[in-house]
């Protein structure tokens, strides 16, 4: 089969073998938004007309490629669900051949939810580390915690974690001490700025002491960096609800990424388990699995 | 006496009389941003020469003029203190006639946190109100929340309340959705908004909602606006300890911000009082009566 993850701002394509494992990637740029419209077809075939040739199988999407902004809208699949209900809602582009795999939405508090993408990422990671109940955390721009029963996904909450980072470090008033380019991670700092945000109950709050500590000279501009950044997610951590963590947390992504999570896990005395982004490939597979 | 309230983009002068009531008031767009190096005592004259040159009595500046950006560094007063510490701790810009009253420092689970002008506005509103115990509420971009015993500024803390309003509304993916210009607060969008911080853990989760409400086309673009500001204020007061409102509030602000947060508070079921910016005067005017 043919396994795509085609997200905002770049195509990942993968040819895997009958068991899962992957044959050949290739990348590319395009993602949706550099896609000019109508021409999603074009770039498919230009991304793996050869193996679609070749192969008998069946190619799988996932990512934002499903949304309104995509090449065909596949509507959210409502929680709970597991890789057959995904597999029953596939959005066909051509019968029997290519499916884009819907996101997911989840309705708490009378307010919505939605992912696209990571669905698939928590997915592959239950095959791969042959789990039935955790939690996952898939770090990033918006960072999603999902919840998983029985290889079900019952729930999940987004935070905006990565923009608001980006927002504090690069838009408002804290800019000012903050060195324009990225220093190495100071690990003190940042299990600091952790432990802050634990014991506190509003980054509105706990952001300020960033400009306190400046001005009472007692972190640098590069201690400042990672201090803010482990404010951020201190704050991500600290919001989650009691008991979240008690069937043991896994979280995906890219080693810079899930590496700095672990870190703020833990200085809660708490340790989790991390697999790359490439568990996308195998969670198209169990979904490719499952169709009838 | 004269009473300045010299801050970052403003400068406000009042003429008060013996009794603290306000002969005259002078407004100049002069804040410390906008004087040019060394030319404070320049600035100072063309407001208020005249003034300086008719009274005899003392002339108490508050706000950042205080700061090291300033005319003259005033080192911050440790809480607690009240206008008595503050009397003592003036910094003299001309002996017995011309003082800058230094901001308040707090230290609170080892991180700093510091104010500059609030506390002149807290004193002042004891002041006029009679109170000796409140909770003093100072919205805006960064609010304070002053917690008062015995007529004495016992701490307080700061919220980027206003400041990460704007970030969201002008610079994240939130800003997509919303209308350029600022609608008139739409209240039902506004409450919900309240509501829904109230019943959450952190702004980096209840932030997200405002793109999803847009997805399902639950709000449009102006509500969203008021839905977002109510979202930021009511995880203002969802961050407050437990029994923070027990002595009563007072918001110390223009009318736009101070009613706002009146129908925040309202939607937690708590009644509160609130006070113009004006305060400063009066505030002023008390610390001038203690100086020996």
């Amino acid at each position: 089969m043919i396994a795509i993850d085609w997200g905002t701002t770049s195509l990942r394509a993968a040819l895997l073998d009958a068991h899962g494992h992957v044959l050949d990637v290739r990348a590319s740029p395009q993602g949706i938004l550099n896609v000019p419209p109508g021409q999603f077809a074009a770039v498919f075939d230009s991304t793996c007309a050869d193996w679609m040739k070749a192969e008998s199988g069946v190619c799988l999407i996932s990512g934002m490629c499903g949304s309104r902004q995509g090449w065909l809208e596949a509507p959210y699949c409502p929680c709970p669900a597991n890789s057959a209900d995904l597999a029953e809602a596939l959005a066909w582009v051509e019968p029997q051949r290519i499916a884009i795999v819907p996101g997911l939405s989840f309705t708490h508090d009378s307010v919505p939810d939605v992912m696209r993408g990571e669905e698939v990422q928590v997915l592959g990671t239950l095959d791969l580390l042959g789990l039935q109940d955790a939690t996952l955390v898939l770090p990033g721009t918006h960072s999603k915690w999902v919840s998983v029963r029985a290889a079900r996904i019952q729930g999940f909450s987004t935070f905006m974690t990565g923009e608001v980072y980006g927002l504090l470090r690069q838009h408002s008033i804290l800019a000012r001490m903050l060195p324009a380019d990225e220093p190495e991670l100071d690990t003190a700092a940042f299990d600091r700025g952790v432990r802050h945000a634990m014991s506190s109950s509003s980054l509105l709050a706990t952001a300020f002491s960033t400009r306190t500590l400046a001005l009472f000279e007692q972190l640098n501009g590069p201690e400042l960096v990672s201090y803010l950044s482990g404010l951020v997610i201190g704050e991500e951590l600290r919001a989650q609800p009691p008991g979240t963590v008690a069937d043991g947390v896994v979280v995906i992504g890219s080693p810079a990424l899930t590496e700095r999570y672990a870190r703020a896990f833990s200085v809660c005395g708490k340790r989790i388990q991390t697999i790359g982004p490439e568990a996308t490939w195998r969670g198209l597979w169990r979904i490719a699995q499952t169709i009838h």
